[in-house]
């Protein structure tokens, strides 16, 4: 079983987009056991589109061709595909009727080409779109497996896991049980954390370590194959003991679609306990990063974006002599944020953050200083120092994310 | 002149990586004038790796090779391209004493593999290397071009800007300037954009027009090819003209490096205005995104995320009997929660978000509802009400570039 991707854009071609879709879907399809030997990037032209299919056809066995779905000129890929396999291209009433919905209600005018979105090679199995307009499509010819996904990550991600995958799994299904197990990580780098698992990857057959840096995170996947599901698991256990044992003080939980904000969130809510933030640098992006979360209200009510000296006085009720003393990037400005916002917000957590975005110095501190301030239940707050670096949208999105690591430790602390 | 990109490597086939290599070689070819026409990704197998050259010299006349040039056994881009080209690999003298001084600085012991890292086939130019280990070549024969660049991505950008690019540029010469233009575009879809150019998209020859739908955004990048700069940037300034008066209306500013909130921030500060934001369901994110901007200090002070209905009248001073009798997800309640941001900020223009990201309804309202309320200046305060749809995520995201768009919209009217 060989598998094929083939992304189509002439975006990706001139490197204005990055692709992130193939990745994506040749890392599902390892995960189904599916070997994918060959990727590749064709432009929106029709002629080079249909040599690269036929190049696929002579060598793979699933062919999957990512982008082009929409309703541009530019979008060609479901009309080269149908006419190299010699179909029509039909309505898909399902994806026609919520296509015609979202005008409805979005009162907003559907032009002509929005109804090519709906329409898909005769006699394939239509793949829902759960998050955007273009319908995917699988098509079984003799030999050869064909797919068509949307370009947009979002509703690539959401179609595959949604339809794809489980038709995929059906299709090639294996002798052997595959089993996976995501466990993600924050503070520590690839590099150092596959250093510390350098011995059990080099000796990995069954089960696989595979390591993955993502933004500001690390997930390693462990995945076994066995007869059947509670061995396969009881090998995952296993392998995943003798990890948590290296690395366990990293860890923060589980699951592919999973995040550290999920899992601060989720805890609050379980435990019954409350946050708030008094915000500098991050300007609200950790509240923001809350608000992600469905089912937030439950922990969060509101805080403070307190971006000048100013209104760290005003909003917090702080004594600006005091914030001029010792500086508004300081341990001791970071702890009154956090014990401000907490007692003003009555909540069980006050989280704070004062720092250098850069591009410039403040205060004669260089661009990547920050302080994060923890006032917890009735715990002594206190405030970490860290001089984290790249960008300046990079130095606000590492604090935010440490935000959440810090609280999730507080929490895990206070369990024990 | 066609270039071909082949990224070597079984990690990026698997999508344990995501190849950002490719892109930024595209986009440098791009940039000099060189179409890349096709780019694929093989796995550390000398026989497919042949096969895709062997495919690349059929239709290209540049091809660049990417990864593989590294110490381990699955490295064996250059000696499969050396086999392929007939030619033996020679030790590049400086790279070798590059690799020495490495080792005998660093105390490490050298291996023989090392030394692989410093050879390249017999004929090339060697391209140096300024982070890294393995050098890299430019291999020139009769009618196709072969060049060779490592894999990690700090290397091979180092090593494309410092030798590669000052190479390709003096042979690909172009007798034309190639100008680009990219147009920038908010509150319009791709499809209603190209809808409104067809006409314009159709005739294209030179300048030619590429629209791209990006993240809640479309921008099109209008590209002319002329004997000299002035001659080229006339044709872009008559087609321009000819764009905007059409879709003039959601036109925001240009650049391939620009966004909604760089202009806003941009337009504040040259006119000396400041803002403010009091959030409920984007809880923190158009402010995050004011703070995005250096430089946003000179327009923002701080704001409110007031994400429960207590917390509306707490921090903005609104009578929770006023938000219960038209509900917070309404008209009223936006533009009370602008004009008391405002008001208790004491600045130039207040911004409220007040609606439903779901996935759940509220106040018996779907997901995706949205009241947006502006205060601006001394004007009377107003709201709009959208109906954004997809995930909770993406509600909360089209909110927060939509308060800048509405934003946008009030200076330029106030301009005039």
């Amino acid at each position: 079983m060989r598998a094929e991707i083939i992304a189509v854009g002439t975006e990706i071609l001139l490197g204005e987009i990055t692709n992130t879709t193939t990745p994506f879907v040749a890392h599902e399809l390892a995960d189904l056991g599916i070997d994918v030997y060959y990727q590749s990037v064709v432009g929106d032209n029709a002629k080079r589109l249909t040599a690269a299919i036929k190049l696929a056809d002579s060598r793979s066995d699933l062919i999957i061709l990512t982008g082009g779905l929409g309703p541009t000129k530019d979008d060609l890929t479901k009309q080269t595909l149908a006419a190299y396999l010699k179909e029509p291209l039909v309505v898909d009433q399902p994806a026609m009727a919520h296509i015609e919905a979202y005008y409805k209600r979005t009162q907003r005018p559907m032009t002509q080409n929005n109804r090519l979105q709906a329409m898909l090679p005769a006699n394939s199995t239509p793949l829902n779109n759960p998050v955007g307009m273009a319908v995917g499509a699988l098509y079984q010819a003799d030999t050869r497996t064909y797919m068509l996904l949307p370009g947009p990550p979002s509703e690539l991600e959401a179609m595959f896991i949604d339809s794809a995958r489980p038709l995929l799994a059906k299709k090639y299904h294996q002798a052997n049980v595959l089993t996976s197990r995501v466990l993600r990580f924050h503070g520590i780098g690839e590099s150092a954390l596959v250093t510390k698992l350098a011995d059990l990857i080099d000796q990995q057959t069954n089960p696989t370590i595979a390591p993955y840096a993502k933004a500001n995170e690390v997930t390693i996947r462990l995945t076994a194959e066995a007869n059947e599901q509670t061995q396969a698991k009881q090998m995952l256990d296993h392998l995943e003991n003798q990890v948590q044992q290296r690395v366990g003080a990293y860890f923060y939980g589980y699951g592919e679609h999973n995040s550290l904000e999920k899992v601060v969130v989720g805890l609050l809510a379980k435990r019954g306990l409350t946050i708030t933030a008094a915000e500098s640098l991050t300007a609200g992006m950790f509240q923001s990063m809350i608000g992600n979360v469905s089912g937030a209200s439950a922990v969060f009510s509101g805080g403070y974006v307190t971006y000048s000296l100013a209104e760290k006085a005003h909003l917090l009720e702080i004594d600006p002599a005091y914030l001029q003393q010792h500086g508004v990037v300081s341990e001791a400005t970071a702890i009154a944020m956090a014990q401000q916002a907490k007692k003003l917000q009555k909540t069980d957590i006050g989280v704070a953050f004062t720092g250098v975005a850069g591009p410039d110095t403040l205060e004669g501190q260089p661009a990547g200083t920050v302080y994060i301030g923890i006032a917890y239940r009735d715990q002594k707050p206190f405030a970490r120092q860290f001089n984290f670096s790249r960008s300046r949208n990079l130095i606000r999105q590492q604090s935010a994310l440490t935000g959440f690591d810090l609280v999730y430790h507080q929490l895990q602390a206070d369990q024990k």
